[in-house]
């Protein structure tokens, strides 16, 4: 199978509202270094000729300089505005994307994702158009509604993960639909499509930092070398 | 609103075949004292007059001296035999209960819930009959069956955790019905005999132990004191 060029699109627009801090959270410390600096490294170790587009709040672009500095050799990204939403943010970084790629979109604040599995990704999306990471339940769920709740089986569900992975050919014209509120991933905007999803298995520790106690979680899991 | 005699059966049945360890999991060092001691700490704490029902397999019995050696002066602890499932282990520690009790339902290996939630499942047993604490799931989730996968709305879903907490006279001929594959818990047990099951807001940082990763985090919990 012949390579492609390799695009990720890594939203960085949260407003770290969550956090109890003012440093909006992907630029708050692990391991000594800012969360995205953890992000951008896992992407650039995947692939030598991995592109980034990092998308973020104008208000945000001066700290980007820390987490640049923090590489050895200081790479390559384009910088991009975020937008009113994340399929607005999205839909910035793609807007720069003419030839055919397979395009990466990963959440700044998931800095635990490991190469391999951005390699998994890439394969996967290749072979079947789309890859995306997910992990099972591990807890017994309920169902709730305004009358009560009830048992649900928690094997019929998937937790979803980034980077969610796609051909151009795909994701480019599944965002030149009109925007709709149901959209909460790419995956949701690929469905509307009328593209098939493609699940691939994730990994425990791609955790999404958005509480000050994730930090801590990301921490030990980088501590451990889990 | 009177108060009622505290009966806690902590259920330390499994196995530990997924630790990668030959220790079961509730046995584990967390913090320098066992799994098992967190748990069993976390309701005496709660309330003075709480009493312990322990149920674990008969070949880990030898194993709980080191686990009360840890408390300056060891509780009062009533050791039950575990059963083939959970129902059936749960279903020891009720036969010894013949008293009007408010009755927790726990997990051995989450050892991080707090006194604070063990009361409040007291008081909302007393209340409404029952008493599940559930949290919002934090991540997007995708329904999977044999056709494929589709989005589906996680606000709909709860992760449920334990203390599962009832009053006595609901839960006990609960579990007079004849056991049910589909009894995954407490809760699902009480719902067929017929009764509706009241959830608690839960709390982040009550993780269950299955993992070696899940003991890396419950130390950064701990260490924290999130």
């Amino acid at each position: 199978m012949s390579s492609r060029s390799k695009i990720a699109i890594i939203v960085a627009g949260g407003s770290g509202q969550r956090m109890g801090s003012t440093v909006p959270k992907q630029f708050l410390e692990l391991a000594g270094k800012p969360v995205l600096y953890h992000t951008i490294a896992a992407f650039l170790a995947a692939y030598e000729d991995m592109h980034i587009i990092l998308v973020l709040p104008e208000a945000h672009k001066a700290s980007v300089a820390t987490v640049l500095t923090a590489f050895d050799r200081p790479p390559s990204i384009t910088l991009v505005d975020g937008g009113e939403t994340r399929f607005h943010s999205v839909l910035n970084g793609l807007k720069l994307i003419k030839q055919d790629a397979v395009i990466f979109v990963h959440d700044g604040v998931r800095p635990l994702v490991s190469p391999a599995l951005i390699r998994t990704c890439y394969e996967q999306a290749l072979a079947k158009g789309s890859a995306i990471p997910a992990i099972a339940l591990k807890d017994s769920i309920r169902e709730v509604d305004d009358e009560g709740n009830m048992a649900a089986d928690r094997t019929r569900f998937r937790i979803i993960q980034t980077p969610q992975t796609f051909l151009s050919e795909i994701l480019l014209p599944a965002f030149d639909q009109p925007y709709d509120p149901l959209f909460t991933d790419e995956a949701t905007v690929v469905e509307r499509f009328g593209e098939e999803v493609n699940l691939v298995e994730g990994e425990e520790q791609n955790i999404k930092i958005t509480k000050p106690q994730d930090l801590v979680i990301a921490a030990a899991f980088l501590h451990q070398g889990l």
